[in-house]
């Protein structure tokens, strides 16, 4: 029981010494591993694995749950939260987890978990069961979890683990940008930004299962028809670049696609030039979304549109609105898992990265995460998977 | 009767010709002069003068008011409207002033008249009473008038001539910007640039009249002190420069000045980062309001204000905003001209140009405002006065 080893990380040490350990599952516990940090700072230097014994599904007490991760993903807000940048983020002041030297932050916010077994109090989930954390900042970088029932939110366990677990985060998100600023009507316009980004795409497919038609701008690349397909494919009305966004003779085009239609709604992650173009496209009166600002651009917006067009420029953060209406949360997650179940929404875009934590020493499971975040910047999204 | 002469106007053409002619009061009739402009242009090129006779007070019928123009102002609208880049203003096809040869549309928004008599179903306005066009685009750059009672409203006529002539637009626009967007209470506090315009200084002074705090931004210039001085004595809290508005170090003391009180409302007239630094100062859920882009850069607000602080970027026009709430308009500038009464509103700092209508030939009268408007672009706001 005591046989738990909680390395003191150092960066670059070699992992060897630690292969000889052995984090093991005992008759009755279970061997937990959370990602954690014990303060800011960039991922490769803070983060740690934290292994600690949970007892096994008979000895939980009333309202317990416990579950095991099957899968998160890694979100760019999450390295935020692990940079201390990020204006929500869990305090480091985790002392619960037994076995603990010093308080921590565990990592992540989404995720996907299967219950193993429910104190005898709890009636919402049972054994088998899937489920998602109710609330930010749960973290999820670990392997298992116990906690009270009103955390978890259950959802079906028939449905596409990518989208399982991704759903809290990026296609809650799509939706409600999509529903929550303008009352968009059956063939009514929306234009965005980031058109391929994981928001982006689920924003087309929610747009179009709503009847809602989109124009979203894409980067210029070597392969664009290729893109534009893929995005077609998903029911995009229309692709464009950026070099059309920001071109004027291109905006005839666009009038002549939405029949002189006003375009109601814009989504913004880019910022910059491009957001000036995109919004010019916007009818009167209309709303801009800002929710990301992937060029590190501010948002520049023409003076006229805001006095002229009466524009109004507003910003949407999930955690925040979720926060301030945790029904509006399980609304969303009920009205995703409704698109899902009808097949409005394609396989999710993102590597699945498999790790075995009873197999890994706490270092090895430390290193999966981190060379997942080192893959995350340049090919995507990635989700580590535990089984 | 048929004795006025509507000169063709050419560039540089001199004026000693039309000193030859005079235009006259004949009895039972009043000889009336209008800056009317038959297509868009540049002001030097496109304005001149139409004179025409209209009826002496007792020929007025039923709700007819006959007025004289007691100041207007030049407005940097007005202008945009000659050029035809302002997107509210006057069809050229006005075709009812007597005597025209073409259709025209007459200059000017803003000013105050003198009713000089009116039809015998009039029943707001008599002889000897001020008032304003009570819709835009009226057209009031005429030494008279004669229109329907509806489209005066009446003012007392014992109030300063500038303050009269200029409360329509700029002194409004400071009132329902500061009461229209946030519900602002006794000790808030709001930010603007452009502190030193026309808007800026209605602004500080219609603020501390309600109890509001102001921090203002002023450019830098050689003589500073001088200009926070006035401001200061108009009832300005703080004047602060560009340089300290974008300054992260010189944040801590606005937060000094407003001891953790957030920071509801930002007045935008400027752009660029100027903008974007103001609106680092406000708090979180505020509103930023844009009605103007003195620097001509787009409106710059960093993308973490609208996600994080969930910034509202709106615009404001007043004449959209009075169009769509003909009862605001004059609800508005019954407020300002309590607080004309109260002795809230220090004199409007702008330059008089008298003008003698009836001593004039057109060319010298459309030259007087072409005058002005030259003296427009160096030495401030400029008014016509015709006595």
């Amino acid at each position: 029981m005591n046989s738990i080893f909680v390395p003191t990380f150092k960066k670059g040490s070699s992992s060897l010494s630690f292969r000889l350990l052995h984090n093991f599952r005992t008759m009755g516990t279970i061997t937990a591993k959370a990602i954690v940090y014990p303060g800011y700072g960039e991922p490769e230097d803070v983060l740690e694995t934290h292994s600690y014994e949970i007892p096994s599904p008979e000895a939980l007490k009333n309202d317990e749950v416990l579950v095991k991760t099957l899968a998160c993903p890694l979100n760019p807000s999450d390295i935020n939260q692990i940079q201390g940048v990020y204006p929500s983020r869990p305090p480091i002041s985790q002392t619960s987890l037994p076995g603990l030297t010093k308080p921590v932050a565990v990592c992540g916010n989404e995720g996907v978990f299967r219950v193993l077994g429910t104190g005898p109090g709890v009636t919402s989930l049972k054994p088998g069961d899937w489920c998602i954390p109710s609330k930010v900042n749960y973290g999820t970088w670990r392997s298992h979890a116990i906690s009270a029932e009103a955390e978890f939110l259950r959802i079906p366990n028939d449905i596409p683990l990518k989208q399982a677990a991704t759903m809290a985060v990026n296609t809650s998100s799509a939706y409600l940008m999509l529903t929550q600023f303008e009352k968009l009507q059956k063939g009514d316009w929306f234009i965005q930004n980031g058109g391929n980004s994981q928001v982006g795409r689920c924003a087309i497919q929610i747009a179009k299962s709503l009847g809602i038609n989109s124009i979203s701008i894409v980067r210029d690349r070597p392969e664009l028809q290729k893109l534009i397909d893929e995005l077609t494919a998903l029911g995009a009305t229309h692709v464009i670049t950026e070099k059309q966004n920001t071109s004027k003779e291109f905006g005839k085009t666009i009038k002549g696609w939405t029949a002189g239609r006003p375009i109601k709604l814009g989504l913004n992650c880019v910022g910059g030039p491009n957001v000036a173009g995109m919004s010019r496209k916007l009818g009167k009166n209309a709303k801009l979304v800002t929710y990301g600002g992937m060029s590190m651009k501010p948002v520049m917006l023409p003076t006229s549109l805001f006095i002229f067009k009466n524009l109004t420029a507003v910003g949407f953060w999930i955690t925040e609105m979720t926060k301030k209406d945790p029904e509006l949360r399980e609304k969303v997650i009920n009205k995703v898992l409704e698109l899902i179940k009808e097949n409005a929404l394609a396989d999710i875009n993102c590597t699945l990265n498999k790790v075995e934590p009873e197999k890994l020493t706490d270092l090895e499971f430390t290193d999966a995460f981190k060379q997942a975040l080192c893959d995350s910047k340049s090919n995507g999204k990635q989700l580590i998977t535990f089984e």
